[in-house]
Protein backbone atom coordinates (compact mmCIF):
# COMPACT_ATOMS: atom_id res chain seq x y z
CA UNK A 1 0.00 0.00 0.00
CA UNK A 2 1.38 2.94 -0.85
CA UNK A 3 1.32 6.38 1.76
CA UNK A 4 -1.19 8.13 0.41
CA UNK A 5 -3.89 4.55 0.12
CA UNK A 6 -2.35 4.07 3.67
CA UNK A 7 -2.99 7.85 5.13
CA UNK A 8 -6.70 7.92 3.59
CA UNK A 9 -7.56 4.60 4.89
CA UNK A 10 -6.61 5.81 8.35
CA UNK A 11 -8.29 8.70 7.90
CA UNK A 12 -11.44 7.34 6.98
CA UNK A 13 -11.25 4.62 9.72
CA UNK A 14 -10.84 7.21 11.84
CA UNK A 15 -14.02 9.10 11.08
CA UNK A 16 -15.64 5.97 11.41
CA UNK A 17 -14.33 5.05 14.94
CA UNK A 18 -15.43 8.97 15.49
CA UNK A 19 -18.62 8.47 13.98
CA UNK A 20 -19.17 5.62 16.06
CA UNK A 21 -18.10 6.74 19.53
CA UNK A 22 -19.86 10.08 19.21
CA UNK A 23 -23.22 10.33 20.41
CA UNK A 24 -25.97 10.45 18.00
CA UNK A 25 -27.39 13.82 17.52
CA UNK A 26 -30.64 12.94 17.84
CA UNK A 27 -30.12 11.79 21.25
CA UNK A 28 -30.77 14.49 24.21
CA UNK A 29 -29.39 16.90 25.14
CA UNK A 30 -29.49 17.68 20.93
CA UNK A 31 -27.66 20.45 20.75
CA UNK A 32 -24.85 19.73 22.63
CA UNK A 33 -24.40 16.41 20.97
CA UNK A 34 -25.22 18.13 17.22
CA UNK A 35 -22.20 20.78 18.39
CA UNK A 36 -19.94 17.96 19.17
CA UNK A 37 -20.03 16.06 15.86
CA UNK A 38 -19.61 19.36 14.41
CA UNK A 39 -16.29 20.32 16.35
CA UNK A 40 -14.95 16.53 15.84
CA UNK A 41 -16.62 15.15 12.35
CA UNK A 42 -15.12 16.08 8.75
CA UNK A 43 -12.46 18.06 8.93
CA UNK A 44 -8.71 17.93 10.44
CA UNK A 45 -6.09 16.05 8.53
CA UNK A 46 -6.19 13.71 12.12
CA UNK A 47 -2.10 13.88 11.96
CA UNK A 48 -2.34 12.51 15.63
CA UNK A 49 -4.53 9.29 14.77
CA UNK A 50 -1.99 8.82 11.69
CA UNK A 51 0.92 8.94 14.80
CA UNK A 52 -1.14 6.51 16.53
CA UNK A 53 -1.22 3.95 13.24
CA UNK A 54 2.02 4.58 11.93
CA UNK A 55 3.39 3.86 15.91
CA UNK A 56 0.95 0.90 15.80
CA UNK A 57 2.67 -0.50 12.14
CA UNK A 58 5.52 -1.37 13.75
CA UNK A 59 3.95 -4.31 15.52
CA UNK A 60 1.83 -6.73 14.26
CA UNK A 61 -1.22 -5.82 15.89
CA UNK A 62 -4.77 -5.22 13.78
CA UNK A 63 -5.55 -1.65 12.66
CA UNK A 64 -8.52 -1.76 14.79
CA UNK A 65 -7.11 -2.46 17.95
CA UNK A 66 -5.27 1.61 17.14
CA UNK A 67 -8.80 3.31 17.06
CA UNK A 68 -9.82 3.91 20.60
CA UNK A 69 -6.56 5.04 21.35
CA UNK A 70 -6.15 7.14 17.74
CA UNK A 71 -9.70 8.54 18.47
CA UNK A 72 -9.07 9.45 22.34
CA UNK A 73 -6.21 11.62 21.02
CA UNK A 74 -8.36 13.21 18.41
CA UNK A 75 -11.25 13.60 21.11
CA UNK A 76 -8.23 15.73 23.37
CA UNK A 77 -6.99 17.51 20.42
CA UNK A 78 -10.60 18.42 19.22
CA UNK A 79 -11.78 19.72 22.77
CA UNK A 80 -8.71 21.70 23.17
CA UNK A 81 -9.02 23.49 19.89
CA UNK A 82 -13.14 24.37 20.83
CA UNK A 83 -11.63 26.20 23.74
CA UNK A 84 -8.69 27.62 22.60
CA UNK A 85 -10.79 29.76 19.63
CA UNK A 86 -13.24 30.54 22.79
CA UNK A 87 -13.31 34.49 22.75
CA UNK A 88 -11.49 34.86 25.94
CA UNK A 89 -8.65 32.84 24.65
CA UNK A 90 -7.35 33.38 20.87
CA UNK A 91 -11.36 34.62 19.70
CA UNK A 92 -11.58 32.66 16.38
CA UNK A 93 -14.12 32.88 14.41
CA UNK A 94 -12.42 30.25 11.14
CA UNK A 95 -11.19 26.70 11.68
CA UNK A 96 -10.91 24.20 9.25
CA UNK A 97 -12.62 26.11 6.93
CA UNK A 98 -15.70 26.40 8.68
CA UNK A 99 -16.74 28.61 11.61
CA UNK A 100 -15.48 27.99 15.14
CA UNK A 101 -17.40 26.16 17.33
CA UNK A 102 -18.94 29.30 19.66
CA UNK A 103 -19.29 31.14 16.52
CA UNK A 104 -22.29 28.71 14.82
CA UNK A 105 -23.41 27.77 18.03
CA UNK A 106 -22.72 29.99 20.90
CA UNK A 107 -19.97 30.33 23.46
CA UNK A 108 -21.60 28.21 26.87
CA UNK A 109 -22.16 25.57 24.40
CA UNK A 110 -18.61 25.33 23.02
CA UNK A 111 -17.60 25.51 26.69
CA UNK A 112 -19.67 22.03 27.26
CA UNK A 113 -18.72 20.74 23.66
CA UNK A 114 -14.76 20.88 24.90
CA UNK A 115 -15.76 19.92 28.83
CA UNK A 116 -17.74 17.15 27.65
CA UNK A 117 -14.99 15.90 24.19
CA UNK A 118 -12.62 15.37 26.49
CA UNK A 119 -14.52 13.49 29.09
CA UNK A 120 -15.16 11.31 25.92
CA UNK A 121 -11.89 10.88 25.28
CA UNK A 122 -11.02 8.80 28.50
CA UNK A 123 -14.66 7.32 27.87
CA UNK A 124 -13.41 5.80 24.46
CA UNK A 125 -10.14 4.91 26.12
CA UNK A 126 -11.67 3.41 28.76
CA UNK A 127 -14.23 1.64 27.18
CA UNK A 128 -11.89 -0.07 24.86
CA UNK A 129 -9.60 -1.67 25.93
CA UNK A 130 -7.45 0.86 27.22
CA UNK A 131 -5.36 0.11 30.75
CA UNK A 132 -5.33 2.56 33.50
CA UNK A 133 -1.10 2.97 32.49
CA UNK A 134 -2.38 4.07 29.18
CA UNK A 135 -5.24 6.38 30.32
CA UNK A 136 -2.94 8.08 32.85
CA UNK A 137 -0.61 8.47 30.13
CA UNK A 138 -3.08 10.26 27.69
CA UNK A 139 -4.30 12.74 31.15
CA UNK A 140 -0.67 13.52 31.92
CA UNK A 141 -0.15 14.60 28.58
CA UNK A 142 -3.05 16.63 28.74
CA UNK A 143 -3.21 18.56 31.89
CA UNK A 144 -1.19 21.03 33.23
CA UNK A 145 1.75 19.41 32.90
CA UNK A 146 1.04 18.91 29.44
CA UNK A 147 -1.15 20.87 26.66
CA UNK A 148 -3.36 22.81 29.26
CA UNK A 149 -0.28 23.87 30.85
CA UNK A 150 1.50 24.67 27.59
CA UNK A 151 -1.85 26.84 26.84
CA UNK A 152 -1.39 28.35 30.36
CA UNK A 153 2.57 29.17 28.97
CA UNK A 154 1.36 30.47 25.82
CA UNK A 155 -1.32 32.63 27.11
CA UNK A 156 1.25 34.46 29.67
CA UNK A 157 3.91 34.66 26.55
CA UNK A 158 1.70 36.81 24.41
CA UNK A 159 3.25 40.69 23.89
CA UNK A 160 6.32 39.27 25.29
CA UNK A 161 9.97 38.38 23.81
CA UNK A 162 10.84 34.71 24.21
CA UNK A 163 13.87 32.94 23.67
CA UNK A 164 13.78 29.97 21.51
CA UNK A 165 14.54 27.88 24.39
CA UNK A 166 11.24 29.22 26.16
CA UNK A 167 9.30 29.05 23.00
CA UNK A 168 10.41 25.20 22.55
CA UNK A 169 9.93 24.39 26.29
CA UNK A 170 6.02 26.38 25.77
CA UNK A 171 5.63 23.89 22.77
CA UNK A 172 6.65 21.03 24.01
CA UNK A 173 4.06 21.51 26.36
CA UNK A 174 1.19 22.78 24.04
CA UNK A 175 1.51 20.30 21.28
CA UNK A 176 4.78 17.98 22.00
CA UNK A 177 3.19 16.26 24.70
CA UNK A 178 -0.62 15.16 22.86
CA UNK A 179 1.98 13.91 19.81
CA UNK A 180 4.01 11.93 22.20
CA UNK A 181 0.76 10.58 23.76
CA UNK A 182 -0.32 9.26 20.00
CA UNK A 183 2.71 7.74 19.26
CA UNK A 184 3.12 5.91 22.55
CA UNK A 185 -0.26 4.83 23.16
CA UNK A 186 -0.08 3.18 19.75
CA UNK A 187 3.27 1.60 21.28
CA UNK A 188 1.49 0.97 23.99
CA UNK A 189 -1.53 -1.23 22.50
CA UNK A 190 1.44 -3.03 20.32
CA UNK A 191 3.26 -4.28 23.44
CA UNK A 192 6.49 -2.05 22.64
CA UNK A 193 9.41 -3.20 25.01
CA UNK A 194 10.96 -0.73 26.71
CA UNK A 195 13.56 0.33 24.15
CA UNK A 196 11.19 0.27 21.62
CA UNK A 197 9.40 2.93 24.20
CA UNK A 198 12.64 5.05 24.56
CA UNK A 199 13.56 5.43 21.21
CA UNK A 200 9.86 6.56 20.06
CA UNK A 201 10.10 8.47 22.78
CA UNK A 202 12.77 10.63 21.39
CA UNK A 203 11.30 10.43 17.98
CA UNK A 204 7.59 11.94 19.14
CA UNK A 205 9.81 14.84 20.72
CA UNK A 206 11.25 15.84 17.27
CA UNK A 207 7.85 15.29 15.63
CA UNK A 208 6.31 17.49 17.99
CA UNK A 209 8.72 20.62 17.37
CA UNK A 210 8.83 19.60 13.80
CA UNK A 211 4.89 19.88 13.43
CA UNK A 212 4.86 23.24 15.35
CA UNK A 213 7.84 24.77 13.32
CA UNK A 214 5.97 23.72 10.08
CA UNK A 215 2.97 25.44 11.49
CA UNK A 216 4.84 28.72 12.23
CA UNK A 217 6.52 28.39 8.96
CA UNK A 218 2.80 27.46 7.07
CA UNK A 219 1.34 30.64 9.53
CA UNK A 220 3.30 32.97 8.36
CA UNK A 221 3.70 32.06 4.41
CA UNK A 222 -0.18 30.54 3.72
CA UNK A 223 -2.91 32.31 2.39
CA UNK A 224 -6.13 31.86 4.89
CA UNK A 225 -7.88 29.92 2.57
CA UNK A 226 -5.12 27.09 2.04
CA UNK A 227 -5.03 26.74 5.88
CA UNK A 228 -8.76 26.50 6.75
CA UNK A 229 -8.16 28.83 9.64
CA UNK A 230 -7.32 32.65 10.04
CA UNK A 231 -3.23 32.79 8.34
CA UNK A 232 -1.00 35.23 10.01
CA UNK A 233 -2.88 35.49 13.70
CA UNK A 234 -0.10 34.76 15.61
CA UNK A 235 2.63 37.26 13.92
CA UNK A 236 -0.84 40.03 14.11
CA UNK A 237 -1.18 38.85 17.94
CA UNK A 238 2.12 39.29 18.45
CA UNK A 239 2.61 35.93 19.53
CA UNK A 240 6.20 34.27 19.19
CA UNK A 241 6.99 32.12 16.87
CA UNK A 242 10.08 30.28 15.19
CA UNK A 243 9.64 32.52 12.21
CA UNK A 244 9.39 35.49 14.06
CA UNK A 245 12.17 34.45 16.28
CA UNK A 246 14.65 32.44 13.74
CA UNK A 247 13.75 34.37 10.27
CA UNK A 248 11.88 32.28 8.26
CA UNK A 249 14.95 30.79 6.04
CA UNK A 250 16.28 29.26 9.25
CA UNK A 251 13.00 27.97 10.42
CA UNK A 252 13.11 26.22 7.46
CA UNK A 253 16.91 24.92 8.31
CA UNK A 254 15.66 23.83 11.76
CA UNK A 255 12.58 22.01 9.99
CA UNK A 256 15.06 20.08 8.00
CA UNK A 257 17.02 19.10 11.41
CA UNK A 258 14.36 17.67 13.02
CA UNK A 259 12.96 15.76 10.55
CA UNK A 260 16.56 14.31 10.65
CA UNK A 261 16.77 13.99 14.18
CA UNK A 262 13.40 12.36 14.14
CA UNK A 263 14.40 9.96 11.27
CA UNK A 264 17.40 8.97 13.47
CA UNK A 265 15.65 7.61 16.04
CA UNK A 266 13.58 5.36 14.11
CA UNK A 267 16.75 3.22 12.87
CA UNK A 268 15.97 0.82 15.42
CA UNK A 269 12.86 -0.64 14.06
CA UNK A 270 14.44 -0.78 10.53
CA UNK A 271 11.81 -1.36 7.52
CA UNK A 272 9.15 -1.62 9.80
CA UNK A 273 9.44 2.39 10.59
CA UNK A 274 8.53 3.08 6.77
CA UNK A 275 4.63 4.53 8.36
CA UNK A 276 6.53 6.42 10.52
CA UNK A 277 8.96 8.07 8.54
CA UNK A 278 6.56 8.34 5.40
CA UNK A 279 4.31 10.36 8.40
CA UNK A 280 7.43 12.47 9.15
CA UNK A 281 8.49 13.74 5.93
CA UNK A 282 4.03 14.13 5.28
CA UNK A 283 4.16 16.77 8.01
CA UNK A 284 7.09 18.71 6.64
CA UNK A 285 6.17 18.68 3.24
CA UNK A 286 2.27 19.49 3.16
CA UNK A 287 2.50 22.74 2.45
CA UNK A 288 6.12 23.59 1.34
CA UNK B 1 -16.63 7.54 66.33
CA UNK B 2 -20.16 9.71 66.71
CA UNK B 3 -21.15 11.51 62.75
CA UNK B 4 -20.01 15.40 63.31
CA UNK B 5 -16.54 13.18 63.98
CA UNK B 6 -16.34 10.85 60.94
CA UNK B 7 -17.18 13.77 58.83
CA UNK B 8 -14.50 15.62 59.66
CA UNK B 9 -12.10 12.93 59.79
CA UNK B 10 -13.34 12.13 56.17
CA UNK B 11 -13.20 15.77 55.16
CA UNK B 12 -9.63 16.27 56.22
CA UNK B 13 -8.43 13.25 54.82
CA UNK B 14 -9.84 14.64 51.26
CA UNK B 15 -8.18 17.96 51.75
CA UNK B 16 -4.91 16.22 52.47
CA UNK B 17 -5.40 13.81 49.26
CA UNK B 18 -6.25 16.97 46.66
CA UNK B 19 -3.47 19.08 48.74
CA UNK B 20 -0.95 15.80 47.17
CA UNK B 21 -2.72 15.19 44.18
CA UNK B 22 -2.79 18.80 43.02
CA UNK B 23 0.52 20.10 41.62
CA UNK B 24 2.11 22.31 44.11
CA UNK B 25 1.58 26.50 43.08
CA UNK B 26 6.23 26.42 42.55
CA UNK B 27 5.48 23.77 39.33
CA UNK B 28 5.35 25.66 36.17
CA UNK B 29 3.62 26.90 34.66
CA UNK B 30 2.58 28.26 38.66
CA UNK B 31 -0.26 30.48 37.93
CA UNK B 32 -2.50 27.70 36.47
CA UNK B 33 -1.17 25.18 39.31
CA UNK B 34 -2.14 28.42 42.12
CA UNK B 35 -5.45 28.68 40.87
CA UNK B 36 -6.09 24.74 40.28
CA UNK B 37 -5.41 24.87 43.91
CA UNK B 38 -7.55 27.86 44.60
CA UNK B 39 -10.34 26.68 43.22
CA UNK B 40 -10.10 23.83 45.17
CA UNK B 41 -8.75 23.43 48.25
CA UNK B 42 -10.08 25.06 51.27
CA UNK B 43 -14.12 25.16 50.57
CA UNK B 44 -16.89 23.14 49.79
CA UNK B 45 -18.30 20.56 52.30
CA UNK B 46 -16.97 17.58 50.20
CA UNK B 47 -19.99 16.03 49.88
CA UNK B 48 -19.15 13.76 46.85
CA UNK B 49 -16.18 12.41 48.61
CA UNK B 50 -18.07 11.93 51.91
CA UNK B 51 -20.47 9.97 49.92
CA UNK B 52 -17.75 7.68 48.60
CA UNK B 53 -16.30 6.97 51.75
CA UNK B 54 -19.76 6.30 53.48
CA UNK B 55 -20.47 3.68 50.69
CA UNK B 56 -16.76 2.53 51.40
CA UNK B 57 -17.70 2.03 54.91
CA UNK B 58 -20.30 -1.11 53.67
CA UNK B 59 -16.90 -2.64 53.29
CA UNK B 60 -13.93 -3.83 55.34
CA UNK B 61 -11.39 -1.92 53.35
CA UNK B 62 -9.13 0.85 54.79
CA UNK B 63 -10.30 4.28 53.96
CA UNK B 64 -6.87 5.12 52.45
CA UNK B 65 -8.16 3.09 49.18
CA UNK B 66 -11.18 5.95 48.92
CA UNK B 67 -9.25 9.07 48.95
CA UNK B 68 -8.29 8.58 45.13
CA UNK B 69 -11.81 7.73 43.71
CA UNK B 70 -13.46 10.45 46.36
CA UNK B 71 -10.91 13.42 45.28
CA UNK B 72 -11.53 12.20 41.64
CA UNK B 73 -15.01 12.71 42.08
CA UNK B 74 -14.42 16.10 43.91
CA UNK B 75 -12.00 17.41 40.89
CA UNK B 76 -14.42 16.91 38.17
CA UNK B 77 -16.97 18.64 40.57
CA UNK B 78 -14.74 21.50 41.02
CA UNK B 79 -14.15 21.80 37.30
CA UNK B 80 -18.07 21.88 37.04
CA UNK B 81 -18.11 24.62 39.64
CA UNK B 82 -14.99 26.55 37.69
CA UNK B 83 -16.79 26.71 34.32
CA UNK B 84 -20.24 27.19 35.36
CA UNK B 85 -19.27 30.90 37.09
CA UNK B 86 -17.90 31.75 33.34
CA UNK B 87 -19.51 34.52 32.37
CA UNK B 88 -20.74 32.38 29.54
CA UNK B 89 -22.65 30.65 31.94
CA UNK B 90 -23.74 31.93 35.12
CA UNK B 91 -21.63 34.50 35.31
CA UNK B 92 -21.13 33.96 38.72
CA UNK B 93 -18.91 36.53 41.36
CA UNK B 94 -19.25 34.77 44.38
CA UNK B 95 -18.23 30.99 44.80
CA UNK B 96 -17.90 29.67 48.63
CA UNK B 97 -17.28 32.74 50.42
CA UNK B 98 -14.61 33.89 47.96
CA UNK B 99 -14.47 35.40 44.41
CA UNK B 100 -15.11 33.30 41.17
CA UNK B 101 -11.82 31.45 39.57
CA UNK B 102 -12.36 33.83 36.87
CA UNK B 103 -12.83 36.97 39.28
CA UNK B 104 -9.68 36.22 41.43
CA UNK B 105 -7.76 35.17 37.93
CA UNK B 106 -8.64 36.08 34.75
CA UNK B 107 -11.08 34.22 32.05
CA UNK B 108 -9.20 32.72 30.46
CA UNK B 109 -6.49 30.88 33.76
CA UNK B 110 -10.39 30.05 34.43
CA UNK B 111 -10.87 28.25 31.14
CA UNK B 112 -8.08 26.07 31.41
CA UNK B 113 -8.38 25.62 35.69
CA UNK B 114 -11.44 23.96 34.72
CA UNK B 115 -9.82 22.01 32.25
CA UNK B 116 -7.31 20.58 34.14
CA UNK B 117 -8.57 19.80 37.13
CA UNK B 118 -11.19 17.53 34.97
CA UNK B 119 -8.05 15.33 33.12
CA UNK B 120 -6.73 15.64 37.11
CA UNK B 121 -9.57 13.36 37.81
CA UNK B 122 -9.02 10.78 35.68
CA UNK B 123 -5.04 10.53 36.27
CA UNK B 124 -5.67 10.47 39.71
CA UNK B 125 -8.48 7.96 39.62
CA UNK B 126 -6.24 5.71 36.89
CA UNK B 127 -2.65 6.69 38.81
CA UNK B 128 -4.10 5.28 42.32
CA UNK B 129 -5.85 2.04 41.38
CA UNK B 130 -8.66 3.26 39.27
CA UNK B 131 -9.69 0.00 36.97
CA UNK B 132 -10.45 1.20 33.44
CA UNK B 133 -13.82 0.16 34.44
CA UNK B 134 -14.08 2.58 37.23
CA UNK B 135 -12.55 5.28 34.65
CA UNK B 136 -15.26 4.96 32.34
CA UNK B 137 -18.08 5.14 35.03
CA UNK B 138 -16.26 8.44 36.07
CA UNK B 139 -16.97 9.25 32.38
CA UNK B 140 -20.26 8.40 31.90
CA UNK B 141 -21.31 10.25 34.79
CA UNK B 142 -19.40 13.63 33.73
CA UNK B 143 -20.13 13.99 29.94
CA UNK B 144 -22.68 14.83 27.82
CA UNK B 145 -24.92 12.13 29.21
CA UNK B 146 -24.04 13.12 32.48
CA UNK B 147 -23.08 16.07 34.45
CA UNK B 148 -22.43 18.24 31.34
CA UNK B 149 -25.61 16.85 29.38
CA UNK B 150 -27.58 18.58 32.31
CA UNK B 151 -25.58 21.55 32.35
CA UNK B 152 -26.61 21.84 28.45
CA UNK B 153 -30.58 21.14 29.25
CA UNK B 154 -29.72 23.62 32.07
CA UNK B 155 -28.84 26.26 29.90
CA UNK B 156 -31.81 25.61 27.45
CA UNK B 157 -34.15 25.88 30.31
CA UNK B 158 -33.37 29.25 31.37
CA UNK B 159 -36.77 31.66 30.78
CA UNK B 160 -38.90 28.51 30.14
CA UNK B 161 -41.61 26.60 32.01
CA UNK B 162 -40.39 23.37 33.03
CA UNK B 163 -42.55 20.52 34.71
CA UNK B 164 -41.30 18.90 37.73
CA UNK B 165 -40.62 15.44 35.12
CA UNK B 166 -38.52 17.71 33.04
CA UNK B 167 -36.87 19.75 36.50
CA UNK B 168 -35.91 16.07 37.05
CA UNK B 169 -34.59 14.66 33.69
CA UNK B 170 -32.78 17.82 34.07
CA UNK B 171 -31.31 17.64 37.44
CA UNK B 172 -30.71 13.75 37.46
CA UNK B 173 -27.66 14.20 34.61
CA UNK B 174 -26.93 17.59 36.55
CA UNK B 175 -26.05 16.54 39.81
CA UNK B 176 -27.05 13.17 39.96
CA UNK B 177 -24.63 11.39 37.63
CA UNK B 178 -22.16 12.78 39.87
CA UNK B 179 -23.42 11.72 43.21
CA UNK B 180 -24.39 8.16 41.84
CA UNK B 181 -20.67 8.03 40.85
CA UNK B 182 -19.66 8.55 43.74
CA UNK B 183 -21.41 6.26 45.76
CA UNK B 184 -20.57 3.32 43.12
CA UNK B 185 -16.92 4.34 42.87
CA UNK B 186 -16.89 3.85 46.50
CA UNK B 187 -19.15 0.09 46.44
CA UNK B 188 -16.53 -0.88 43.34
CA UNK B 189 -13.63 -0.16 45.43
CA UNK B 190 -14.77 -2.21 48.15
CA UNK B 191 -16.01 -4.80 46.51
CA UNK B 192 -19.60 -4.66 45.98
CA UNK B 193 -22.05 -7.65 44.30
CA UNK B 194 -24.20 -7.29 42.37
CA UNK B 195 -26.97 -6.77 44.46
CA UNK B 196 -25.23 -4.08 46.75
CA UNK B 197 -24.50 -2.35 43.67
CA UNK B 198 -28.15 -2.50 42.32
CA UNK B 199 -29.25 -0.83 45.41
CA UNK B 200 -26.82 1.62 46.17
CA UNK B 201 -27.92 2.91 42.58
CA UNK B 202 -31.27 3.09 43.78
CA UNK B 203 -30.22 4.97 46.89
CA UNK B 204 -27.87 7.32 45.19
CA UNK B 205 -30.42 8.44 42.93
CA UNK B 206 -33.22 9.31 45.58
CA UNK B 207 -30.32 11.39 47.28
CA UNK B 208 -29.29 12.74 44.29
CA UNK B 209 -32.74 14.38 43.97
CA UNK B 210 -33.10 15.21 47.33
CA UNK B 211 -29.82 16.92 46.99
CA UNK B 212 -30.82 19.20 44.45
CA UNK B 213 -34.39 20.07 46.32
CA UNK B 214 -32.55 21.18 48.99
CA UNK B 215 -30.17 22.97 47.15
CA UNK B 216 -33.05 24.64 45.86
CA UNK B 217 -34.80 25.59 49.20
CA UNK B 218 -31.39 26.79 50.69
CA UNK B 219 -31.14 28.76 47.59
CA UNK B 220 -34.76 30.10 48.00
CA UNK B 221 -34.27 31.08 52.12
CA UNK B 222 -30.65 31.73 52.65
CA UNK B 223 -29.41 34.75 52.99
CA UNK B 224 -26.04 35.27 50.45
CA UNK B 225 -23.80 35.04 53.40
CA UNK B 226 -24.65 31.49 55.07
CA UNK B 227 -24.64 30.33 51.22
CA UNK B 228 -21.49 31.10 50.29
CA UNK B 229 -22.80 31.70 47.32
CA UNK B 230 -25.14 34.39 45.60
CA UNK B 231 -28.25 33.55 47.25
CA UNK B 232 -31.73 33.92 45.30
CA UNK B 233 -29.92 34.15 42.09
CA UNK B 234 -31.94 30.65 40.08
CA UNK B 235 -35.12 32.94 40.82
CA UNK B 236 -33.52 36.08 39.76
CA UNK B 237 -32.69 34.45 36.23
CA UNK B 238 -35.84 33.05 36.04
CA UNK B 239 -34.36 29.36 36.24
CA UNK B 240 -36.94 26.97 37.62
CA UNK B 241 -36.67 25.17 40.99
CA UNK B 242 -38.20 22.59 42.79
CA UNK B 243 -39.60 25.73 44.90
CA UNK B 244 -40.24 28.05 41.96
CA UNK B 245 -42.56 24.64 40.41
CA UNK B 246 -43.82 22.96 43.49
CA UNK B 247 -43.65 26.13 46.13
CA UNK B 248 -41.57 25.76 49.88
CA UNK B 249 -43.83 24.01 51.88
CA UNK B 250 -44.13 21.00 48.60
CA UNK B 251 -41.15 21.48 48.41
CA UNK B 252 -39.89 20.34 51.80
CA UNK B 253 -42.40 17.78 51.99
CA UNK B 254 -40.69 16.32 48.53
CA UNK B 255 -37.29 16.73 50.40
CA UNK B 256 -38.54 14.40 53.51
CA UNK B 257 -40.11 11.96 51.19
CA UNK B 258 -37.01 11.11 49.06
CA UNK B 259 -34.99 10.89 52.53
CA UNK B 260 -37.31 8.57 53.06
CA UNK B 261 -36.93 6.62 50.04
CA UNK B 262 -33.03 7.31 50.30
CA UNK B 263 -33.13 5.22 53.29
CA UNK B 264 -35.20 2.44 52.34
CA UNK B 265 -32.41 1.42 49.46
CA UNK B 266 -30.04 0.87 52.11
CA UNK B 267 -32.23 -1.75 54.04
CA UNK B 268 -30.52 -4.59 52.51
CA UNK B 269 -27.29 -3.71 54.01
CA UNK B 270 -28.34 -3.36 57.95
CA UNK B 271 -26.12 -1.31 60.49
CA UNK B 272 -23.11 -1.38 57.97
CA UNK B 273 -25.15 1.58 56.32
CA UNK B 274 -24.65 3.66 59.43
CA UNK B 275 -22.67 6.58 57.84
CA UNK B 276 -24.78 6.71 54.54
CA UNK B 277 -28.15 7.13 56.70
CA UNK B 278 -26.43 9.88 58.70
CA UNK B 279 -24.66 11.35 55.66
CA UNK B 280 -28.62 11.33 54.25
CA UNK B 281 -29.71 13.31 57.24
CA UNK B 282 -26.56 15.57 56.73
CA UNK B 283 -27.66 16.70 53.40
CA UNK B 284 -31.12 17.31 54.60
CA UNK B 285 -30.49 19.03 57.74
CA UNK B 286 -27.46 20.85 56.93
CA UNK B 287 -29.31 24.59 57.12
CA UNK B 288 -32.88 23.80 57.60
Amino acid sequence: MDFPTWMAAVQARTEAALERYLPPATAAPARLHAAMRYATLGGGKRVRPLLCHAAGALFDTPPADFDAPACAVELIHAYSLVHDDLPCMDDDVLRRGKPTCHVEYDEATALLVGDALQTLAFQVLAEHGGTAAMIALLAQASGSRGMAGGQAIDLAAVGKTLSVEELEFMHIHKTGALIRAAVLLGAHVGGADDKALIDLGHFAGRVGLLFQVVDDILDAEAPTATLGKTAGKDAAQNKPTYVSLLGLADAKRKAADLRGEAKAALAYFGERALRLQQLTDYIVDRRF
